[in-house]
């Protein structure tokens, strides 16, 4: 049941090839991911025909995918191309004479297809019920409009990076304002043709390389103190920003611009324009990048499971099991902890000693639920791995800020920790997310005491509160334990974060 | 054949449980461990011998370990009794009504034994050649000396944190200067005593938990950069310091110390005095602190192992090997890796286009067998996981600059980014430092993608020198790989960081 397939997504930029390793649960990792920019748009001739060259290019680099795949094991390649082949005189001889030469079976995507992809892609990683999807690619952009999380329209226009560069730009040192007029007022006449664009009030989420090029420049000059790209949050604002800081900067200075990886200097210019000009047509003020993307969407396609996800499922649930699973954590021992601490946080809410909501409630259940992946990493500072860890490697649906809250509440050890790891975030999290972590760090303290030989020796908990002290009725199998012991060790804790007194009281059932 | 093993070492301080999975290759892990305060030694009555309470006390506290052993699969508990029952006059009747009610053997171990064990756990985690090993209890001091490897001396004194405490400091808010001096004459005499202590060069590695504290406080007060205990290294000055930093500080305000960890407030001052008064007569200027200690003698000598192990025995391979394996890396890659590397380094060093020796050759090695451990973690930004893993989770036999190079190495990718994490450890590396790891990292980032798709397509590698020109021919299977177009990539970085041309030439076997 287990397997590799491999994605070769052919482009008007880069040939791209993505290794997805498949568990035998179904869940879906990435293995390889290597880019080749062949540019093979530019290599049409006057007719567009895509040249031999510009054939033989592409040839080499999948021969050489080719080896890659081999020796990863992987059992099953799917070529796609988009623009560039879609719009070439001769795509199916080139298509053909790939297929002689390495075997590799490439289909020509739809830009309805493309569409549908990046659809599958977001939905299947973001925790978000209404967006326009805006994917800019070399030779095209594709807008979806998604709504409750189903694909309501989309379209696909034949302008991306490369082309516009061309087309419009021309590739001058320094871009000219009237081609850029030209440019933005051919993209809005051609907006104006799309009905449902306009009074929606949703965010735009980018994709591909553009979008997580505009995130990382934002990223560079904000300093902002969060490694990670997937559902970074920018303003429509900081777009515009980044595509006048573009603009000043001359085409051969450009590489210097922090973020911009190499390769892209000569082509970013005309796919940031696109955003910019489809954002102030459609008028919105956030923008999300997502960094799963088409290839993404396909192989869920291919596995035939998300595409029957049931919309209404919590894909932070789905993540995080998935994230346990790859991790190897305890699940029951970790169920248990999770149970017992949204127990014991909801009673605490009931009996007004905790001021939260089931927002909170939900953070605690993540925390609880992922507190021991540090484990992987090594038993030793195993709190210091899981704040790595969860504040490292994505975990979809969740926000960058949510992602550290749960990454601070999983791995709360001490206070003065806690303080200048919250500092360290201080563009993300401000002091009251500091009180939040601390006393729902105390309270995961204390439940996972409650389960540490993970034999559930205490089943549940049962807060009563008398207006002066709080007991946590703990209900046990037997009276003496490791856990009843260490709780009321942990207990202790519980008065200065929480002002009232504590104490534990062991049930037996 | 893997199995679960449970060492309990109930001392005069703290009873303390450590579990150790072994795995089919006979690696040891510790998986779980925990210690409880019951300061045995202060249940003594008049006549020496351990109170009913204390009996108490021990067993409650072992029918908790045992039911985490249990929880755990532990197949064998070993139970281990120094200081604390050597002295007791009961120590039979105790160690039978243990055994009749918690099912678990203890023995008591002679100073001899405990000295070994001690010996048997540096040996297995420091490339260290001689060294007195100093391991301060709560109830007694080994001191062991080490000759090439080999353990020549050892004894066992009967003062230890604990009993220092109780028996010359009395626990009085400030140390009294009297009692002092009179502690210093009294250890002087004892030590004089011993003839072997003299006129040796050599470092004192210091064991358990009063050493641990001395360099965890030390690191809090220098704000050390890298974190790690182990092989940690201070001058005599340095413990001599923190004893009049401790000295200073009022017992009920010593908690505040950063570095000391509760529950050793009020015996640390005894331990550490010890270690000066130790350090003072045999007349140091090194002190190492090892954070494995007899519980890990006591399981290498149980596996029988590492006691048959071979003395001369590189003690930092055996670890690499163990830690690839921990963290499931494809080995036969590593080793293909490591050997282009170091087979590309030896003949840059020998054309006189390197200015190193086999010291560097040594951490080019060790960073080319574990540059892929990052993505145990994840595929994505494995580079920095790398960086995580290696300068995070100990790597026994390496100092810490060492381990920092490796890391660093390993995790190379670009020079800007290497500067500021060089920047972040300015305490521990030099510019000089950054020089070597930024040409050992384009080195393994050419030598790395010479074995691209892990199936040996680049053989070897052969260095031709004309003065003008250095030429890296490599021996391939095929003309055309996805290995010499990376190679070809990456060559041109060497220009820059060694100052000569290169090329890539493949030549067919």
């Amino acid at each position: 049941m287990e397997k590799h397939i491999a994605i070769i997504d052919m482009g008007s930029n880069s040939v791209r090839l993505v290794i997805y390793y498949i568990n035998t649960q179904g869940a879906i990792y990435k293995v390889d991911d290597l880019k080749r920019s062949i540019r093979l748009s530019g290599h049409l001739d006057e007719h567009g025909r895509i040249t031999d060259v510009g054939v033989e290019l592409a040839i080499q680099c999948l021969k050489q995918y080719k080896q890659l795949c081999d020796a990863r094991d992987v059992q099953y390649i799917k070529g796609v191309t988009t623009a560039a082949l879609r719009q070439a005189q001769n795509r199916d001889e080139v298509i053909f004479e790939i297929f002689r030469q390495t075997d590799i079976q490439f289909e020509v995507l739809s830009g309805e297809e493309e569409a549908r992809y990046g659809y599958l892609a977001v939905r299947s990683s973001m925790d978000i019920e209404e967006a326009f999807i805006v994917d800019i690619g070399g030779g095209s952009t594709e807008i979806t409009y998604m709504k409750e999380r189903n694909l309501v329209h989309s379209i696909s226009l034949p302008y991306g990076a490369v082309n516009i560069m061309e087309t419009f730009f021309k590739q001058q040192e320094v871009l000219n304002k009237d081609d850029l007029k030209c440019f933005y007022n051919e993209i809005k006449a051609t907006l104006k043709q799309i009905p449902w664009l306009k009074n929606k009030r949703c965010p735009v989420v980018g994709l591909g390389g553009t979008a997580r090029t505009i995130a990382s420049i934002h990223q560079y000059k904000t300093r902002y103190s969060f490694n990670s790209i997937h559902n970074y949050k920018m303003d429509t604002y900081d777009v515009e920003h980044i595509f006048h800081l573009l603009r000043r900067t001359p085409l051969s200075s450009r590489s210097q611009i922090q973020g911009l990886s190499s390769g892209r200097e000569d082509i970013i210019l005309g796919g940031v324009a696109m955003y910019t000009a489809v954002m102030n047509y459609i008028d919105v003020d956030e923008f999300y990048i997502s960094t799963q993307g088409i290839r993404d969407g396909i192989c869920l396609e291919i596995l035939k499971q998300e595409v029957e996800q049931d919309l209404d499922e919590d894909i932070v649930s789905m993540h995080i099991k998935r994230f346990a699973h790859y991790y190897k954590i305890n699940t029951k021992h970790a169920e248990h902890v999770m149970h017992l601490s949204v127990e014991l946080f909801r009673q605490l809410m009931q009996a007004k000693i905790l001021p939260y909501t089931e927002k909170e409630a939900r953070l605690l259940a993540v925390a609880a639920f992922l507190h021991d992946i540090g484990r992987t990493i090594n038993v030793y500072n195993t709190a210091n791995h899981t704040f790595y860890l969860l504040s490292n490697v994505n975990l979809p649906g969740l926000s960058h800020r949510e992602r550290l809250i749960v990454a601070l509440i999983a791995s709360y050890k001490k206070a003065k920790i806690l303080r200048s790891r919250v500092h360290r975030f201080d563009d993300i999290l401000n002091e009251q997310d500091e009180q939040l972590i601390k006393q729902l760090g105390v309270l995961l303290q204390f439940t996972r005491s409650l389960d540490r030989t993970a034999s559930k020796q205490v089943e549940g908990v049962t807060v009563k509160y008398d207006g002066k002290k709080v007991t946590v009725e703990c209900l046990v199998k037997k009276k003496r334990s490791i856990e009843i012991d260490l709780a009321n060790e942990y207990i202790k804790h519980f008065r200065k974060h929480f002002g009232h007194l504590f104490e534990v009281k062991a049930l037996k059932k």
